[in-house]
């Protein structure tokens, strides 16, 4: 090595070594006689100084002459220092620089290689080696390794093993647009890259390997956004002879595992709770449960008191915001505004505050008694100094607005902290999700889950009530895994197809390798997936999966430091027949 | 779980538990009034028996109906078997089954679920998911996971960290052909799969990460054979502040670490061996160690003798074939009909058999003294009963040739076991080949290798006759690494670029970002990138590699499991514009 350490590793023990160190010059500090140069490297930071009388005359000049980013190579000696930095490991000593060399210049960066760059987003993308430098991207990116090697640690302790299965796959009309690779050895023909590993891990259970897991880039040509990347990683697993209680029970120990070797916090065991109370309390199969506000439906106390807008709801919901009776009438208007923006679709917002006094103080005092607005109140469990915010309408759109003024409150309060962690999980979804306008039936989680086994013979007489044996894994709002236990029987498989609307040649043409293989004693089996850059940017308490990329692309799908996509060679398409 | 245990876990120490087995029926055993059943899983075999008198008719009844491959769950009590089989981990007991159940069942098979299995190639790559139950094939599935975790924890022991680089990237025309795939958000423009993630790992470096790897899928558009893929796997690692000797110490001790982990062997420090040597003792730049047969050159022995095809050779080699004096005249004849295939092109072969009486037989006696033929023999260090093959010709064909010639030979002799490792790197390869057709310089190993730092100007001056600061991994004559040292200097870059034909333009459009990046500060870097594939095989004693992907394609290209590349829809290939 041309170094003997790293940036990062000496310390008072080492002062009177003779070292040699290699790095970035992050800070230079000329002080005409003195010099003070800050050496970066992965591993920290190391103040290097040098003095005009002590120090030969040529490495004061080299040191006089180093530029921001230059990359240098020095040696010397550790010395105490006077001044202690105790922010930084190597705070304690600086090294007395008795030879410098450069190993390469640099010009001035674009921006700023600091914590806090100047640079703009563009910027930062188009140059995103040199903001790869950045201190909170590098902690990111180590984030994001420690994430993966402790998974895999984990897995394999538990005779999981890892099974790479092919990017070069089968093209698939269901679900999400592929990627599509044209073949130059069959001409006409395309592969598509896989949007996950699924039909493949269920061959392997058919195959035999009992617990698969794999860390896998899986691809959907969607259109983008924050946190969506036309290529992301999954945390994919299978095991077979499982029920959904032994998948839940292995896989939280995966969760309470990372938690406490990465964070060292204890989540302890994870909750169930049925996706018909999600989204009665929540509004949401993704409920947010670090705090309460619970949806109280209060239309039985409500309706039939001659308040039109009460009285022509489908639902009228209610939650209680604790502590809020003080808001003001601007305050309130903002909420009003809010609700009925197009995207949440509510015609307004009725509040009750409870007053000191125990009184009540509402925007429908008109229409309801202090008794009904008492009852209310009773329902919430809201005591004196607490604010009721009331939505109505019709019944998916109020829950589904009820959810978004839910999130936005919890955001007031204070209440949604990054470092606290609340996880769920959600189980019994509906099997299928029903399209009135194109009659069509879709899979809510994936054409391969099972019904929960009581209810396969809805599949018959009304699909749209049967439960799926599915199930997420949800933290502070946020999906972070889905899975379900799958169908093993060709049969079942087959009647599924026939719901979700494939011809019996269509489910032939794309699944019959599938079909073919339950043929052959298929063991029961099911899985799941963790959305890997989701689980990094939640564990680092942070929304948008970007910077936890290395490389990722942007919103164009666009990776705008190697200009890709781009045009390429005419012979390139003759060869491929396009 | 369904199970209590799985297949592989019960002995002696377990007899009178009650348990539940679930697994594949592999062989069924019916005499009558017992029925024997060895009951499969990934873990072993686990013996059930039936007996008519003890068992519940009902469960009896169940076993008689059992065919090959039903997938099973049974529950019983331990016993010690009367005659044990010490084969297997279970021998020595097998399960009094009382309660059984169909979990699946199964049609018969296609092929036997056996070690030597009765089905060809095609039908088992069709029915890959049946293949990949038989034994042979999980060994190898667990050996690619035990290589892969063991690669992972010494790199991570050693503070590198695996950092993922995108699968979506750009065309580069230079190398291999690439797989394409066509943007739909940006018309006209395709991204690429990457032939190995080689620019990114130095960007890399470029943002300080230090020490990288990543076991990564990589993508070549080739026409393929036995040991090739369109997708194979690559351990990918670069580091930086390091030079050629640190790079091989680093990686020889990983591969210490997997021969000690996963083989239980230890092959030591790994030698190194220049270019040169390579060439002109072994013909190859992959020469196979576990066996000498190092080529003599013994022209200045035998020119001017008046045996024109010699005095009209460019070069005359010859190896010793230890105590093979004894080959028949058929013998010889097959080894001279060897050289003289098209593909190996010699003219003829000459042979000096070394007599147990000290005298030489030839068949070139009349040209040559039996004092010549012993200088030869000494030359060779032959002893009595040795055999000297003789090649001459055009010196890189004669090379060639020879270097097959002895592979064969060390073939015949049983010399190369493939239980036995014997790696060598092998360094200071040449910066190019040359072209003399087109006049074009081709980079040995990629644009991005530096010269070694003596070599630098002749760049300027004569490139053909510079050296690369490059090596490779050879173990037994199949290269399972290389890598280099790179280039670190924008001015070095642009150089070797324009001698390997881009123009300013070309560079600057392909590669733009790199040259960039070196712009700001980039430190001086190596790496080296292994065939994971290929290391796999090597590791069972095998030479293909498809056998140790899980889900490998034929020689064409084609998947025939799930008949990929496929025609795609209409409506998709016209959203993408084509």
């Amino acid at each position: 090595m041309l170094r003997t350490h790293n940036c990062g590793e000496l310390g008072i023990k080492d002062v009177k070594s003779n070292v040699t160190l290699c790095g970035w010059a992050q800070k230079i500090r000329d002080k005409g006689k003195i010099i003070w140069i800050d050496l970066r490297d992965r591993y920290g930071i190391t103040q290097l100084m040098f003095e005009e009388d002590s120090s030969d005359k040529n490495t004061f000049d080299i040191a006089k002459k180093c530029g921001r980013e230059y990359v240098i190579k020095v040696s010397g000696e550790v010395s105490e220092r006077i001044s202690k930095n105790p922010n930084i490991s190597t705070g304690d000593i600086e090294i007395k620089v008795s030879e410098m060399e450069y190993l390469n210049v640099s010009e001035v960066p674009p921006f700023t290689i600091e914590d806090e760059t100047d640079g703009g987003e563009d910027l930062r993308m188009k140059y995103r080696y040199l903001d790869l430098r950045r201190s909170p991207l590098q902690k990111n990116i180590f984030l994001r390794h420690k994430l993966m090697s402790e998974t895999r640690n984990y897995l394999n302790s538990q005779e999981f093993i890892e099974i790479e299965t092919p990017v070069l796959i089968k093209s698939t009309p269901e679900g999400a647009r592929d990627f599509i690779v044209p073949s130059r050895m069959n001409q006409g023909e395309y592969y598509a890259l896989p949007q996950s590993p699924q039909t493949f891990k269920q061959l392997l259970m058919v195959s035999g390997y009992d617990k698969y897991y794999q860390l896998v880039k899986c691809f959907r040509d969607e259109d983008l956004r924050a946190d969506r990347q036309p290529e992301f990683t999954q945390i994919d697993c299978e095991m077979s002879f499982v029920t959904r209680e032994d998948v839940l029970k292995s896989f939280g120990k995966l969760i309470n595992h990372l938690f406490n070797e990465v964070l060292k916090t204890d989540i302890g065991e994870i909750p169930i709770m049925q996706y018909d109370e999600a989204i009665n309390s929540y509004g949401s199969d993704k409920p947010d449960l670090r705090f309460g506000m619970r949806f109280r439906d209060i239309s039985s106390i409500v309706q039939g008191n001659g308040f039109k807008v009460f009285d022509d709801s489908e639902v009228i919901l209610s939650i209680k915001v604790k502590g809020a009776s003080s808001y003001s009438r601007k305050e309130l208007d903002e909420l009003t505004n809010f609700v009925k923006k197009p995207q949440i679709g509510s015609k307004g917002l009725v509040y009750i505050k409870c007053n000191e006094d125990g009184s009540f103080k509402s925007s429908v005092d008109k229409f309801y008694t202090q008794e009904i607005l008492n009852d209310i109140a009773n329902v919430n469990n809201a005591k004196k100094n607490d604010l009721i915010l009331i939505l109505a309408g019709e019944k998916s759109q109020t829950f589904s607005a009820m959810s978004s003024l839910r999130i936005l409150m919890g955001d007031r309060l204070g209440l949604r902290d990054p470092n606290n962690f609340k996880p769920i999980w959600i189980v019994d979804f509906p099997m299928f999700s029903y399209d009135k306008e194109s009659n069509d039936y879709h899979a809510m989680h994936h054409p391969f889950t099972s019904p929960i086994s009581s209810d396969t013979k809805l599949l018959d007489s009304e699909p749209i009530k049967a439960k799926a044996n599915a199930y997420d894994l949800v933290i502070n709002g946020v999906e972070i895994g889905g899975g379900s236990i799958r169908i093993h029987q060709r049969i079942l498989q087959e009647k599924v197809f026939k719901i979700l609307g494939f011809s019996s040649k269509e489910a032939n043409d794309q699944f019959g390798f599938l079909l073919n293989a339950f043929r052959y004693g298929t063991p029961p089996h099911g899985g799941i997936a963790f959305g890997f850059d989701r689980l990094c940017a939640l564990f680092a308490g942070k929304e948008s999966i970007r910077d936890f990329i290395a490389f990722p692309k942007n919103t164009s799908g666009r990776d705008t430091m190697i200009d890709s996509p781009s045009a390429i060679d005419e012979d390139q398409l003759k060869e491929l027949g396009l």
